[in-house]
């Protein structure tokens, strides 16, 4: 078993050095290999995403990844930014499906923007597609519009798409895990985000959506638009189970629902391609103003492991046992800042890590 | 002056009632004109947005529109669908710019699903461009893909674009306001919501929003990321002032903002063109559930048709009375069921209006 680690800029290294101790402990045999990501990969190699790093990660079964970016890069060319480099992984590793529970712990209802009542006892999933959509459709840039609003002016242009198979191979993914969800006694219920009544992309969407669903007659499916689901997701977000869409309308709703719990520095994710190879990282960002202080939240990196042994590495096991300890350590009162509460024991980056291995 | 009234489908017909009450109450000289629109005038006419209906709004000063919508004209052709009449409404007045305030009252504080110290005293503004982005960018449909990760595969498709007169004047329009907010004691900034990091035309959009920005050296402005926003929406709306974004992202996050408030039954909206020419509707929708049942909140829809004497018809001392009216009902306890809580006082739409009428 070969993981690539990956840790980028900001608190990507402090907070993935304690995912690597907490994976070190397990009584598992893996290589690991580190590289360069992100600004840090562009410092040294002037590219945030150099060759080699591509090659380890491609060669390898997982990546750990921290995360990327910082202010200092903002004036760059776009194509030498640091997050290129996460859109450079997914679209070279194929890894179309991303994973993200929106999870609220017991503990930590306190930290929520919403009412206790509201968030308490969340456990939802957001799958967002992940190599399609206006992210990578051609053509894409800038013209002189011949028709619009104002012919001959320079106008930007992207274009959206989805092609039959990619709306299916991730409504597989949903509805799969949304069975996988019903054994373990949730709901089992997979609501597909579109904006149908507008787009052509997302009225095919539907379509394809409501095909495949016939193939899992035990799982239910609904069909929101995408503005309604920013909506009830502020409104009423245990109403939902799985949630499966598409990249762009994912990346807002999925960064929505993590921030509806208060404490996104728990939450990981996971990128899996068609081989399971997967990428694993925190729902959060690279944080450059508390980076180096050693007061980051490493749990959702550590929690982002354990999605790797589940999903890449075929160690459920190992899994629940890091999931356990993370649960234990929460009970024991240690809070990293970002979600201290009056009350519990406010800890660094590497004490809480040190909590985890304890507890494993 | 003269106001074409659209109710439209669901509760329409009611709430736009009560606000052409309130209208008829003020010392001034209206000419009205009701016509259909949606559901409605598809099943009278054969379509949403019959050309009759189409011709009053355009040669009106403004349009007083309930909403539209049910769920029976689901199965329709997508041309022919009551939402489509927005659209064309839209597209063929040249309603560019939407002003969709969120809004806190203090008396409702406690309908909020987010905590009352995040979200008292809530007062921001997006303005949403309505006539550009994916909403009506050409080339769009379907066809076999000839290249990306399927080719030969059954593809759909839709174009993103914004021209820089575009982008330049909604950016002028959100700059205005937000000069208005300050000279009225508000903060005055405006926050540019874009996804520069991976569409081009989100980069185009924020380079050109910078450089309009330079002409009001008195407004501070920033940028932020789609997905940032969404999130920050949730964790602490009151860092906004005013938000302009495109199209597609402002459907979303006006739509998330207005949830925040947990009483869009009190949310109006307009949208304008160059001559100030607009439409004014409630944020919320059709609500067929609830219509003809004599509950549904006509606030939203008095307090749209208060914008439309303030942004189209040059009669703003009016439009603070109603605004003054709305308030004074709240503090007489007076709720419809969507807004009601306990030790409140529960009436329905008219007498609502009544209350109002009364007020003034
Ligand atoms: C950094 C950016 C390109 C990326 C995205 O938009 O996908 C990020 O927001 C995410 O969600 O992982
Ligand atoms: C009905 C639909 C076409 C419309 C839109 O997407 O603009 C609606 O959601 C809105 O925001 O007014």
């Amino acid at each position: 078993m070969k993981i690539a680690i990956l840790p980028g800029d900001g608190i990507g290294t402090e907070i993935v050095a304690e995912a690597v101790r907490v994976l070190n402990v397990l009584d598992l045999k893996f290589e690991m290999e580190t590289a360069l990501v992100g600004g840090a990969a562009f410092d040294a190699h002037g590219h945030p995403l150099p060759e080699s790093t591509l090659k380890l990660a491609m060669a390898s079964d997982a990546v750990l990844f921290g995360a990327v970016g910082d202010w200092k890069y903002d004036t760059l060319d776009r194509p030498l930014r640091p997050e290129q480099a996460i859109l450079g992984l997914r679209k070279n590793m194929g890894l179309f499906a991303n994973f993200r529970p929106a999870i609220c712990y017991e503990q930590l209802v306190g930290a929520s923007s919403l009412k206790p009542e509201l968030i308490s006892g969340l456990d939802i999933l957001i799958i967002r597609e992940l190599t399609g959509d206006i992210y990578f459709g051609q053509p894409r840039g800038r013209r002189v519009a011949t028709d619009g609003h104002f012919p001959g002016a320079e106008e930007a242009f992207d274009t959206m798409r989805y092609s039959k198979p990619e709306i299916e191979r991730i409504a597989h993914v949903a509805f799969q895990a949304a069975r996988k969800r019903k054994a373990a006694g949730k709901e089992g219920r997979v609501t597909s985000v579109d904006k149908a009544n507008v787009l052509e992309t997302f009225q095919f969407w539907k379509d394809v959506v409501s095909e495949v669903g016939k193939e899992y007659p035990d799982i239910a499916l609904d069909h929101m638009y995408v503005d309604n689901a920013a909506m009830q997701l502020v409104k009423e977000p245990k109403r939902f189970d799985v949630v499966v869409t598409g990249n762009m309308f994912g990346d807002i709703l999925s960064d929505e629902a993590s921030m509806l719990t208060g404490s996104i520095g728990m939450l990981p994710s996971a990128s899996l391609n068609s081989k399971n190879q997967g990428l694993y990282e925190p729902s959060h960002g690279s944080a450059p103003d508390i980076a180096g202080k050693g007061v980051a939240n490493p749990l959702a990196t550590i929690l982002s492991a354990a999605m790797m042994l589940r999903f890449s590495l075929n160690q459920a096991a190992a899994a629940d046992r890091i999931e356990t300890a993370v649960k234990a350590v929460l009970a024991q009162g240690l809070r990293t800042p970002d979600i201290y509460s009056e009350g519990t024991t406010k800890v660094g980056t590497s004490q809480m890590g040190d909590a985890v291995v304890k507890a494993l």
